[in-house]
């Protein structure tokens, strides 16, 4: 259940969309390894090949400062729009691994673009694991030589396990669109769990579909659709040095999606509540989470209604509450007051899961033993009103609890 | 132990300055009682008051825009540089309570002027406890007309006690300063230990002092040191609705402490102290913190140096591996890196305890073991260089560990 997709009453499927389980949409393939990155011989190293030539691609990376070697090597020597491999390996995030961390991961992109028959500028690097520690590149290299042969439709199965780390299950998707203009598929794997507060992408997410879409289409598919799923979530309010998001498009089904067509209305609407459900269910698997948040702020100035919703997802009084099933909205009203500093005091509405709490700064009388029996549930809804109309935000989070403290203070993650 | 004054190595004892037990400085009293706001009987209800008609005073309050109705009262109806009485209650904020929560700060306010005979908009009121819930004005109103003949010099011990909340001990300090003029006193009473990231102020803490301090010289050196102390602490990223810090001079010991003197100068440098170490006891007791860290950030922009250091001393990674004895710098290097976002690879320096582990981006060769060990000490010292030269910032900050999620999960406070 804790997997399934489009379990949220946040995210509908739209009627045009059905889930299969079909494995890969036409013209890709992946298969993955144990290269000895994760202790135990789990999967850790993955590959996923687009075969046709004219695959088009889009793809967002973290907006950190500190960033990992892989990310750096897709900006500065990756043809971003025409991606047709993607290397991918957990146990090691090879970050702040300097000169060297950079020459493994073109090691790495240099192997797989030789197993895939591709050339390399076309392939895509990206790690996740512990960060400052040098990356085994050879093990890679080794391990890609065995993946080679075992490239296979159904591959997503394993490519997915191989992303994991603390990620308590697997988050991957395969659905049917039905466009005007025909039948598609378009698949996901994604991962992470914690250091999550996403900027423009999250911890690897790997979208493929077998639409044919122009570099530009998918460009700005992935952009809105990142912008509204993955940007729209934190676990812990820590923007990783990883983040990696792709879209690749085999144009394998014949189904061309056209610039400013019906086709591509419905396909962004399916790329639309894939991603969504996918960050989603990043936030439940947020380290230890009991139960997730929706914070939705209105009001008059679209940077403090940013700025509220951010200090609400990410204050550990909120989501120390929401873990307890604590309907205590001081804190909110606290957080969004912090948030907001230095202004006349604020006329803030509150209400959660519907109830209203506050009206205009001050208590509002109210059933409490409704309210009480409402925050024990799964998702809890808060709706913050700030002064003026017209800027409205949402933000998904997850609570915080024992498990991650024991996750996050016992293990070097 | 945990409460003792100047037990952080990282605030000294000026050599003026010693400690003593004596009570209040001249010229003030002080009482507390239970008035029934907090259960069990616990004190909850105290007043400080000054008997000389020249007292000088200053303030600071929190910079929130969701601000507790004592703190409007104050900014609204009160000669903040002649405060002669403070009245405080733990067990209820009187924060989000409107118009109503307004009415029974002023009725606060007129009973202690009564009480203590001294002019309305010359006593401070204070509040800190739960948000949102209606405060019983009247309950503390009784309690006042039973403190008025309470009151006596010793009587500090049992008003720190009355401020108490989810505080595991007491702060609360009694120091006598040499100056060059004369022998001074200079005592204290603090309370905090979670929603704490105080801007200009903290939950709660004032000051007394028997030397004559012309209003606008209290105004600087408070201003002054709560920017080095408060102002540079966290618990848990949370700025609170009630933040309020006072400095009250009785001007009794007849020394005077005149402007840009070698006295304002002793002065000021045992009030820094005496607030720093408070500060430090704060984030010692922050909400089940086991170990604590300073955070020192150096580099050339001073916004970005400020925005690193509150990352890291906010990061709940961060402050995860701090509890658990885990120096893991690849959270620090991430934590920078988000809040520092969408520039050019960050050349990042970190050393924990002395010992470098990252230079220019890239982790350094170093004795895991002696790190290790260092790790485990109580206050743990984490020093981060960003390009550049000439700003230079510290945070100290609580750990993240079960306690904490015990006490904001399980209870309402």
């Amino acid at each position: 259940m804790e997997g399934a997709l489009f379990a949220s009453r946040w995210v509908q499927r739209p009627g045009h969309v059905t889930e299969d389980d079909g494995g890969l949409p036409a013209g890709f393939r992946a298969a993955a390894t144990a290269a000895g990155l994760k202790p135990g011989g789990a999967l850790d190293v993955g590959l996923l090949v687009c075969d046709a030539p004219e695959a088009t691609s889009a793809a967002r990376f973290t907006r950190s400062s500190v960033v990992a070697a892989p990310v750096t090597l897709m900006r500065e020597r990756s043809r971003l729009h025409a991606l047709r491999v993607v290397v991918a390996n957990s146990g090691n995030a090879n970050a702040a691994t300097g000169r060297q961390g950079l020459d493994e991961a073109a090691r790495v992109q240099g192997a797989a673009a030789m197993a895939a028959g591709v050339d390399i500028d076309r392939v895509a690097v990206a790690s996740t694991g512990v960060i400052g520690v040098a990356l085994d590149g050879r093990a890679i290299v080794t391990a890609l030589a065995r993946l080679r042969p075992a490239l296979h439709a159904a591959g997503d199965a394993d490519f997915v396990k191989s992303m994991m780390t603390t990620d308590a299950f697997e988050k991957r998707a395969a659905l049917t669109v039905q466009l005007p203009s025909g039948r598609v598929r378009l698949t996901a794997q994604a991962k992470g769990a914690g250091m999550i507060e996403p900027a423009f992408a999250t911890m690897l997410c790997f979208v493929q579909t077998d639409a044919e879409l122009a570099p530009e289409t998918a460009d700005l598919l992935l952009g809105v659709c990142v912008k509204r799923s993955f940007d729209r979530i934190s676990v812990d309010g820590q923007l990783s040095t990883n983040d990696t998001a792709i879209l690749m498009c085999s144009g394998s089904s014949g189904v061309r999606v056209a610039p400013e067509s019906e086709d591509e209305l419905r396909f962004g609407e399916a790329l639309d509540a894939l991603l969504r459900t996918l960050a989603l269910s990043i936030v439940r698997d947020g380290e230890g989470a009991r139960r997730i948040g929706r914070v939705v702020v209105r009001g008059g100035q679209p940077a403090a209604v940013e700025r509220a919703a951010r200090a609400v997802a990410n204050s550990a009084l909120v989501k120390t509450a929401l873990h307890g099933a604590d309907p205590n909205w001081g804190r909110i009203a606290q957080a969004v007051g912090g948030a907001l500093r230095d202004g006349a005091p604020l006329a803030i509405d509150i209400s959660i899961e519907g109830i209203e709490v506050c009206a205009g700064g001050t208590a509002v009388r109210h059933d409490a033993g409704l309210l009480a029996e409402a925050a024990t549930g799964r998702e809890i809804d808060y709706e913050i009103g700030l002064p003026g109309e017209g800027a409205e935000t949402e933000v998904f989070f997850s609570d915080l609890g024992h498990e991650y403290v024991t996750i996050n203070a016992e293990y070097t993650t």
